[in-house]
């Protein structure tokens, strides 16, 4: 089995400084010929930085990692770590189905210098709460950066138990948690037995675009919303007011862009799933915004058609980023 | 996006020789580093083809395929395609997210001379029926071996549209089906549907271990047996019996299976999931009948006990095969 | 709480008599005011006798029984009790979320005189097994006459666990099984179990329209088919010929019925739910062959349109019932 | 089918008054012999009304409502909306299978006096949104009271449609929503609808009890926690907290609650689901505040053995609650 261990120097993960703010899950800008569009892509993160993000993430859902072959993979992570320069943090998202996989991908990363990988639990596998614990324990015993769990059980099929959060998180196997959990009140409850177990490093960042303001104020360090693509300085200045206590603005910001993340119901699910009208509808307003030069998104979503994308346009009006 | 089109004599696909009859996936050896034991994984073929089998499966479920770096499923398919020779079909599996991860999969299977390849829907992505069909279509359309579709919902969470499978069938974008969603009244009906359409060519293969006899009888080509592994003479028999109408010692034969299957219960469902009971035992049987040299599996699996190996090794006696 | 024990014998269900045969889930028709059309009724249960059932289940899913309220079902139970006139055994469902009710249902059906009663783990409850177990057995406890379990994760969400059904099958808690999860794999299993226990007297049937000669020969008892409604006929058929073995017999007559139950997707799937289609066509049929008066489902139910009707008609055509 | 008709004033549903606050839904308590324990129902609602709550839910999933017999659940609307004599509206819960049953549900709750009633989708019968909306529709045409829909897919296995919700909304059939599906984010979503639509007398409540400050901070008019059983003064402190702008206190006091709230897990998940763990708990605690005479719970649940009471009593003197 390949080893992983790039940097063996412990105290690098025993106190992982704490990872905070917004930190958009990056979409890939492909070419129509499905290649990575990497000149899209550096205009992608300027956008994102001139908005003002603290962080990066990039290869995971909104970034169509399931979609993503592994050169494809490479390449966004290089383009992007380049790019970035160390400026943010930037995360890696390393989606497989279960642990050797999975740490091809980590070792890949470490190696082009990202500052934290970000795993789910095991999928496709049916899996043992025992043995998403040792599928975690392993990545972290053989990846020399800190690493976050993905709490995605719409794409995952199983959900990460608050215990085992809480005691690998005590154990310094995990950095943090991204919750695309939905659930604000399971998220309440872990920030508060954090808290309780005095886990202070621990980064706990939620991934649903609506709730951030409350999230934040239930003490969660930070979001990765993955409308933050289309409207970064949105979110930015949502994260700021709340940073500030001024939270009737961040309600207001977080009320416009509430409005703009009905974008995603673009596509008629008559049509096409969820995957595809999301994304398509990130990819169109991106392209209308001017940031990227196409919009396609990778086989087999299905693209939104003209009318479709009149509906993003429309929304991009309303929110004022037209 | 990379072409996989290998051989281009499109008649190849029109009239794809029907595959029947007992087809394994076939277990992964691994040492105990990890590694795939590839004198192991030559034993336990020439197992298989002692045993009598007519086609062979590798990198499916049974293969840990879910579990398997890029770099050891080529050696499987490399090891299984050379020690074969051509004496029975090979499929491969092509198990991944989303189609140009299936493509790459599937490049180096038909690159390598498969018979076949083998294709669930996507997962981890949330997919609409229609771009199932999308994937299964562009999958067909880049690879010039036969696909068989894998349908397998506790692993992919959604199931195939019988309709859909019908339509490609008749299309010749499938060449069969691997249908392990354990409904065989789902099963008789397209069956039926298959027979009405006369869709002559198409296969329909089982993967219910325990009901292969009435499978047989409802017209059913062929089965893909995990337990196969450990008794590949006796899937063998029961296939001849059933072909030949001795239907009371195919049934009798299907009985003695049936109860060597409850070793994939071995495993305590306390401190471990399904996989790592069913593929443990599996293999902890393989071990104790003297073809593979270990009976690890892949992390983040959990491995059976001592007596829980025992629950096994008191099987194999009761079925007559140690 | 109420007391259900009606009568103290307790050496009858020591031995309780095997259910075996073909006992359809009896169809509930309706007036047009939605009140239980008990001539329509009597009707069908003269077709159902004429067609040579070996029993009859009354308020079972077949029977819209989530659909009626309290008096329709006492009301069904009296009419089919007094008209059956013991020529044949006559269970009746005892369907509702938790013990308490259900014991409600069950202290009428025995007063009514019911041969026996079948009952589902709780629903809409969130339920552990050792719950389940503690509610069949509170039922068996104070109801003497014989409690079949009927196992339906489609409409209860939960599986019934087959170690539970044999310790409770050996204990004298249960009579009897309706199998309904559509796993014949698994339904082969307890069959094997249930001859190992030597639990003779304990009376498997299934609930699959379309596998039932496959399920006799595995060892089921009897089935319990909602297509009976509409082909009695077919399935005494069907049944006669499995138990004098004649299986060529049996396969063509089930491939019969297999293309008449295709009238269950009758209603578009766009506008209906799968209830409203299924008993909608069933009703239809019904009315069609003269049977009953009147073809109305259950609110909130939609009603086939003419054209769906159609489909009925042709379908009753083809199997030679019109 | 029985007409339920009771007020024929349309007028009366045109402009109901917004429910708003805290609306706890209430415990049903037992005597030993697991009747309706009405001096102690009588105590708790005092101590409900004491703790300042602006309503009051009975027949709720938190009163054990599936499983309560009929007369039992008549016994608690009697014996509650004698007691209250309209100091405060009280709902009554109308929860089964399908509309006719439902139907039979409301008829009592309407004739005993209620303020308004509550209704699920249809649950067992596999239900489409189409027939959803005919249920719903079909309920309110006949009750003139006003009609609250509960989405509680953990119990129903669906999910209301928010364009339903809307729309029925707009129609005048509902009066409003107790959500009680954990997404914050669909909450915010519909919140916004609403307002966006002016539907200002569609009152919302939040069924989540550990997300009220949130949730009224969005827009939300009340919150209907399992948990006020227990603190009804707590979820009234927070309500007013809320309402007057006091958003730091709100927060104090539900981070208090929150702790508490975990008594929900007092039961072991090895030995009993989690109805018996939150529902025991509750009902432990209400014992050793005082407030009932037995904590017993119906079947099948599994009562907490002395060391879960434990857990509950050390949570109750951690918030000052004992």
């Amino acid at each position: 089995m390949t080893s992983v261990t790039v940097d063996p120097a412990p105290s690098a993960r025993a106190v992982p400084p704490a990872l905070t703010g917004v930190v958009p899950p990056v979409c890939t800008p492909f070419t129509p010929e499905m290649e990575v569009d990497t000149r899209s892509l550096q205009r992608l993160i300027d956008f994102q930085l001139d908005g003002g993000v603290d962080g990066l993430f990039v290869l995971g859902s909104s970034s169509e990692v399931a979609f993503l072959p592994d050169q494809h993979r490479a390449t966004v992570v290089d383009t992007v770590l380049r790019h970035v320069g160390g400026q943010v943090p930037v995360l890696v998202g390393v989606i497989d189905m279960t642990t050797l996989r999975v740490l091809e991908h980590a070792r890949r990363a470490v190696s082009a210098g990202c500052a934290g990988i970000v795993a789910t639990a095991p999928f496709y596998a049916r899996t043992h709460p025992a043995e998403v614990e040792v599928h975690l324990r392993a990545i972290a015993d053989r990846c020399e950066v800190p690493l976050y769990a993905y709490d995605l059980p719409v794409s995952v099929h199983t959900r990460l138990d608050p215990q085992m959060i809480l005691r690998l998180a005590a154990d310094g196997v995990l950095a943090g948690l991204k919750d695309s959990t939905g659930d604000d009140a399971g998220l309440r409850d872990l920030l508060a037995a954090r808290d309780d177990a005095g886990l202070t490093g621990f980064s706990i960042l939620t991934g649903s675009e609506l709730t951030v303001d409350s999230a934040l104020r239930m003490g969660a360090d930070g979001v990765v919303p993955g409308l933050g693509n289309v409207d970064p300085h949105g979110y930015a200045s949502l994260y700021r007011y709340a940073r500030a206590g001024q939270w009737e603005q961040a309600a207001r910001e977080q009320d416009r862009l509430l409005r703009l993340m009905r974008i995603v119901h673009a596509g008629s699910p008559a049509r096409m799933g969820r995957n595809s009208s999301a994304l398509g509808a990130f990819k169109a307003a991106l392209k209308l915004r001017g940031i990227i030069d196409c919009a396609v998104t990778a086989p087999p979503q299905i693209p939104l058609d003209d009318s479709e994308i009149d509906v993003v346009r429309r929304a991009l009006t309303a929110a004022n980023l037209l």
